[in-house]
């Protein structure tokens, strides 16, 4: 792990980093308070892990839960310019859209091959932040991520045991519900009743799908990007409960 | 408003009333605190006013919120001895429970007829109460019912416009979608995932019904009667969020 910023504001390390290829960064209670649990953040297509908004979310889950927080950039996003492929795809999208046409099957697909290269990077990268003192190999790890986060982290929750808890959403059942039969760890699912980008019923069956014992669903009224705040606070209390 | 019974403990007054002919109870924090905000709450199917399970949550809007509770009878239940036609209906729905056939519809229309007779008669005890120093009228006024307490409480809630937000579920749209399309206040709706007495489908349809701007569908994994424990949390986090 190569550590290519070190700043603290307000009770928070913020260390940007770059492990592998892959760069991110690294959210943590300062100064220093012994091994915490950890928070993988997946970002959001619209995001990175330099985003402001996830930013603010690591800053509180550090300094609300005493909690570690880690995001990175998922291929194509943030410090990693996006290949020819994906432009193309990303245009076409943008085309679709603004035609009026469903995207969510295509954004799926497309998104299920990102998966296949972002799970092991996310691995790696765990296996390296597992390394730091403060987090070390055997502790607590959360993981959220909705919409794009995911896309490609129901994926990595499917095959990564160290994971025992996550809060997921805004996807579709559509490439992701033969993973989601594999998730067994607890479950906060977002959902929003009028999201034009993912087909009601198919969030409905991706929360099905999932054969985790704990598992809740919360649907709020509202469009894709539209999540009530207070789900933040939600997601909070559920990793306290879980990964205390 | 006739105090029956007028007990306190570990904080908690608690008085039994009687208001009309309708069986009661009030609990409010001891001492009092001025006023503060009131939450009524239904009791299920299989309870009423005096039942432990209600009484302890009552107690806990009291002692974690600083609220003030009240629960009444529903016809038939706990003091209220069921008609004839009440027990008739019992004996027919236990019958076909045990055979195995769905009984939601009949459940359904059955407190259907139940809440025209259930309704007025919270507005008379809302009224009584408001005559009470620390509730006072203009307050906010939330309301907590599932199952039975949505089955009577729904209709109440889209009739009563002195209650500004409530906790709804475990009931589906048979006889209430036509209710719920005039409920505009927040609300907090649950949904058992694999509830044996309402099918998924009419929970949803349900929820999709309500008019509310804010409303959140927290559906969890279990039966009609396994909610689990963290919702009571949720519920007392958003009164505390409308009511305060």
């Amino acid at each position: 792990m190569n550590v290519t910023n070190d700043s603290t504001a307000d009770g928070v390390r913020e260390q940007q980093f770059v492990i592998g290829a892959v760069p991110g960064v690294l959210w943590s209670p300062d100064p220093a308070a012994g091994r915490q649990p950890l928070v993988l953040l997946g970002h959001g297509g619209s995001q990175h892990s330099k985003a402001p908004r996830l930013a603010e979310r690591a800053r509180r889950l550090v300094t609300s839960c005493g909690f570690i927080a880690a995001a990175i950039d998922a291929p194509g996003y943030g410090g990693r310019p996006p290949s020819e492929d994906d432009e193309e795809f990303i245009a076409a999208i943008r085309e679709q859209m603004a035609a009026g046409l469903a995207v969510d099957a295509q954004i799926a697909d497309y998104n299920a091959g990102l998966a296949e290269q972002a799970v092991p990077e996310w691995v790696t990268v765990l296996d390296a932040l597992q390394d730091i003192d403060e987090i070390g190999p055997g502790g607590p790890v959360g993981y959220w991520g909705l919409s794009l986060g995911t896309l490609l982290g129901l994926p990595l929750v499917a095959a990564e045991p160290r994971i025992t808890a996550a809060v997921l959403g805004l996807a579709g059942a559509r490439s992701l519900a033969a993973a989601a039969a594999r998730v067994t760890v607890p479950v906060e699912f977002l959902l929003q009743w009028d999201d034009e980008l993912v087909p009601r019923a198919s969030g409905l069956a991706l929360f099905d799908a999932l054969s985790s014992h704990e598992k809740s669903l919360h649907a709020n009224r509202g469009r894709h990007a539209e999540v009530p705040g207070f789900e933040a606070d939600s997601a909070e209390r559920f990793f306290r409960r879980h990964l205390r």
